[in-house]
């Protein structure tokens, strides 16, 4: 009953995800022994000025 | 004191919206003795290609 | 493929829980149409003192 | 190594996350020795029809 | 700059965790390019009387 | 209407999160006019083993 949450500074592609997915998925499954019908996974794409690290905006630092 | 945050696969109508909220704070408020001015509720509704259960992507399995 | 996490102050008992998590996903199912075997949901327990409103940790309201 | 996450409702404007951003990194700083530059901060601005407060959304309290 | 919050039913040995962080970790940065040293990952183990699905808590499924 | 959550890695002392609270409600109120009474903060504090960066467990690390 494993859930996952990714948060992500910028987009990632449907083919990145997607194989994303398949690989923790896999991982939880033969590492955890966690069933993958169970396993869910969701995605957040984080704007870049939604982001901040060292008290800076990731959009300011171009 | 809740929050509650819920991650629903798709969107949501607003009248669906208000009627889930409407109804888990009352749930709170009857069960558990929480006062409903003090709950919150945020909603995130995920697309598809954002949201993988059992290794693959609920967009890809159309 | 609905997921809801409750934060609560304090804590509630297992039948508290049961019941909340019954009443939860049934609203869900009935509202919005989700599957009731899909639908996940966590509640996390949060001490008085790891919890502020109004700037000022509840654990300090007392 | 702090992860902060804010949820607001409705938006706010790019210099009002950089200059929360920069106080909050601040504040963890002083107060509890964290590296800024370990420091992440994400913001999610909720839309009004998807937070709701005493059983009903914002966007239905005008 | 990805940020992974893992929960899951029950609890990991360390070894597990430590397994787990590794591969996810490899994963995002060979599938996404995310640079290593920026990836974090947290763990939640939830107790099986916090984790309900179908409507009914784990702990109470035995 | 804002909702902050913080995780740490270790713990705080009890002091520590009254300041961070009050420092952070300060902050939102001041630069983006959010209402004190209705700022929730909630603080967990992550034991080492359960954090990881650059796919090692802070734990390991020593």
């Amino acid at each position: 009953m494993p859930y996952v949450h990714l948060r992500v500074a910028g987009t990632l592609s449907q083919d990145q995800k997607a194989q994303i997915a398949e690989e923790i998925t896999d991982t939880l499954s033969r590492v955890a022994n966690k069933s993958k019908s169970y396993t869910y996974i969701t995605f957040e794409e984080v704007p870049h000025d939604n982001w901040a690290i060292g008290g800076a905006l990731l959009a300011k630092k171009d």
